[in-house]
């Protein structure tokens, strides 16, 4: 299949990668005609990396597969599915749909990466908006499977099921949503949880790293591999229900201390910021992003060798 | 160090496996007096399966280091740390303290499993509140190796510590929770993310399958490792403040929506336990739960490697 990917920025270059992998003829474009020249240049360091992690095989076919592109009309020229990848401003999104919507012909999907912006801001006046989606990825995509499928209302289930056909022959995960809501699933449940964990500090029930131990030494560990709802199902002899029961009035309980609104305030941020900085330094934050792109990557081959070995 | 294990169900099995792993003697003891002797066979069919996994190198050692009482008075004799693993009723925790608050001298440390009742609530008449707190594990916490301490609020600081030592001196991950709350940490942060996962799928936004997807596919992958603070610590090029200045107002904007204090319907719950269902039929209940905890070995077995890596 011939795929283009516009925007050539770090989402960009990891859907190139993610496409190419899968055995996708990529072909890439950017407003900046500088910028797809630098972006070949770290896919290729990208690349190399997954080699030495044992995640790839094959880079020098993988890269031959990606191609830069001079002109929008080139890179999607003979392409049956687009990936966006421009700044999340509803103007260029509206602008940018509007070109390849001209473009196009009317078989080829046309998704965005947005995380922020529902399809139907930016689709509503289009001629071909029924084939126009969100695949909303998590950075880097060649490391995080899951993408989020979001459609407008006048999105085409088949050009929805396409688009997960799409993500699935690359070998991501997707996860169709069936209306549109901000922030999709993965934020809203973030955003849950980081409400709860804020105002635990803020309340000096714990400090910041005694709650990150909380879930990368506990709740973390079972949602890396089942979910929440795998989990409960499994936490009581008679599954999901039998935990409902057994559990629902406790966490009713706690719902009632779990309904504030109020922005973060600057006093709280201060004080997690602080905390923060004495556990990882500011000069040492690019050296962990690394640390942790590299723990992503190990985490990946073994869920990919656990996976392979309960078959 | 002598440790008593009191209660020899499956958490006290546990336990009884993480204090002899660490080298401790161990000293169990049950209401029941056949109970013991079971579990000293249950204990022996775990730690096989660990050495399998590759957790644990000398099971016989290991298995050699506990030893089954018939007296709760034998249990304790010389320990300087008891924990605590009795049903979850408040009769039977003001009762087992008492006792065990009788026999021990004021040195030794007593702590209780307890996941929902505070210490207050069964120690505030006893000689030696002082050293009476909660260390509450996940089960089985030789896998997951996270701990919660918290004391009543006249339990001294120093047996805190104390507790927080011996945890960390058998592997755990200890955190303080400086003041008593329901839930302490990690069932509120579980309960915040399942009341969204919950009206998520009441509301049609997506099935039970796909926010699982989200979740061990996507937002529980770098929490496995990082915890939800330095996760977004690291998603702003500043750091954590960076992060919250960002994204603080489209969360604000979400939890407006994330306040609902319903308990679960019955409707809810049974369209949540037929989705689980399908995906998992009843009868495969014991089996899911078997390959879980194979998988939690080898997560735990991944982890340690990639931590020894970074050293």
């Amino acid at each position: 299949m011939n795929i283009a990917v516009i925007g050539s920025g770090l989402i960009g270059q990891a859907w190139a990668i993610v496409f190419a992998r899968g055995g996708h003829a990529v072909r890439m474009w950017d407003g900046d005609p500088a910028a797809v020249g630098k972006a070949l240049t770290l896919i290729a360091g990208q690349v190399a990396d997954l080699q030495q992690a044992g995640l790839i095989d094959a880079p020098e076919a993988l890269l031959g597969r990606i191609q830069g592109c001079q002109t929008l009309e080139e890179a999607m020229a003979g392409a049956a599915y687009v990936q966006e990848n421009l700044p999340e401003k509803l103007e260029i999104k509206k602008e940018i749909f509007a070109r390849m919507d001209k473009i196009a012909p009317p078989g080829t999907v046309l998704a965005s990466s947005t995380s922020s912006i529902p399809a139907s801001a930016f689709t509503a006046e289009l001629p071909g908006r029924f084939r126009c989606l969100i695949a909303h990825p998590v950075n880097p995509p060649y490391l995080v499977p899951v993408v989020e499928i979001c459609g407008a209302p006048w999105t085409d289930p088949h050009v929805v099921q396409e688009a997960w056909d799409v993500m699935e022959s690359v070998g991501q995960k997707p996860v169709k949503i069936l209306r549109e809501l901000e922030g999709f699933i993965l934020n809203r449940l973030q955003g849950a949880l980081l409400r709860e964990a804020f105002k635990l500090v803020e309340q000096g029930y714990v400090d910041a790293e005694g709650l990150d131990v909380t879930v990368r030494e506990g709740l973390g560990l079972r949602w890396s591999f089942m979910g929440p709802f795998e989990t409960i199902d499994l936490n009581a002899p008679d599954g999901l229900a039998d935990y409902a029961h057994r559990f629902g009035a406790m966490y009713t309980s706690i719902a009632k201390e779990q309904t504030s609104t109020e922005p973060w305030s600057e006093a709280l941020i201060a004080k997690l910021e602080a905390q923060r900085r004495r556990v990882l330094p500011t000069d040492q934050l690019l050296a962990r992003r690394a640390w942790r792109d590299r723990r992503l990557m190990g985490l990946a081959a073994h869920k990919k060798a656990a996976d392979n070995e309960a078959k």
